[in-house]
């Protein structure tokens, strides 16, 4: 049967999203249809207002900043000698909302499954490297490697290690165990092992 | 922390749509953000198209057609004295899709699961009755009340039965039994019953 071109045209490209499928996409067509006119319109206008999002030129987070330092990056109380090498902007979002964490972030973006660093994320590691020199006299205090530590992350986070060898005087994983929370009985083995050996 | 207001509003909207959390609204607006300027343009027009969706006034389906028919409804062929009653516009694409159909429709929208029917939803069946009065001079060959064989959906289908009762010279339901392609083991046993009493 024939579905109206707006319509096609929306699932598209919705259905292309993470985690939307076509069917999804579809059902977000009829629920935008059925909100109506000035509900559309807002949404529409707050997608195409992404577009005021700038990417930190030393951490690559995001800003809508002039001078194209994010709010991390820019904020004098940092401690900046303490970098947390994360994958995606989310992961420093959750690590910024622990209040924890002190230091400075570099975004490396989505990492591959197949155990190499993208072209881009070299390139990043190395602007980090060059900003290390520039700014700390060659070496940081501390880089922390807040990687998942899932099988291709680990791989990928020993390529991180690697290439980072020597720009700091320690470097770092996040710590391993239960989860707060968990339940031992559902823990894997590697977990359990690990809750073992850095007992609290 | 300070999260950029464009994200925030788009956050904001997006994790109000069905199936999408504020966990997953955020992953779209860095999906949006990394795919760049073009991407979200074209997205962003494609959402505010969906203003230019008009709804039948005949059986509530969508349409984009000058004179406010949707294709089913203006499709001479089509064979308007069945009229199949459908919550969901995608009920109505899924029995499109079987090409098996060859009435007309009316869409109600979402039913509530209290087992009530909406005034909206009353007024699209009286709608209906009117039309069958109008056009078919009382009487329908068959209403087909393809509302989900679940709880609250045979409750809404009862209602719907006794709303248009004496409107057709049968009123009926979808079939129920095995669906193609599943497994008896795990049929329930309302489901098995239906299949064991009207087998084919």
């Amino acid at each position: 049967m024939r579905i109206p071109e707006a319509i096609k045209k929306f699932v598209d490209i919705f259905s292309e999203l993470p985690g939307i499928g076509p069917r999804q996409a579809v059902r977000l067509a009829f629920y935008f249809i059925h909100q109506g006119l000035a509900y559309e319109t807002e949404a529409a206008t707050s997608l195409a207002n992404l577009r005021n999002i700038k990417i930190c030129k030393q951490c690559f987070y995001i800003h809508e900043n002039a001078d194209g330092l994010c709010e991390i990056c820019r904020n004098p109380k940092r401690n900046k000698k303490i970098i947390a090498i994360v994958e995606k902007e989310t992961d420093l979002m959750s690590l910024e909302s622990t209040g924890n964490f002190e230091g400075r972030y570099l975004v490396l973006g989505d990492l591959r499954k197949n155990g190499a660093l993208e072209t881009q994320q070299k390139l990043r590691l190395q602007s980090l490297k060059t900003w290390i020199n520039e700014e700390l006299g060659g070496k940081a205090e501390e880089i922390i490697v807040a990687i998942n530590p899932s099988t291709y992350g680990d791989l990928n986070a020993s390529l991180i290690i690697k290439e980072m060898d020597g720009t700091a005087l320690k470097i770092s994983k996040l710590g391993r165990g239960i989860p707060t929370g968990g339940e031992i009985e559902f823990a894997d083995n590697e977990t359990l092992k690990s809750a073992l050996e850095r007992r609290l």
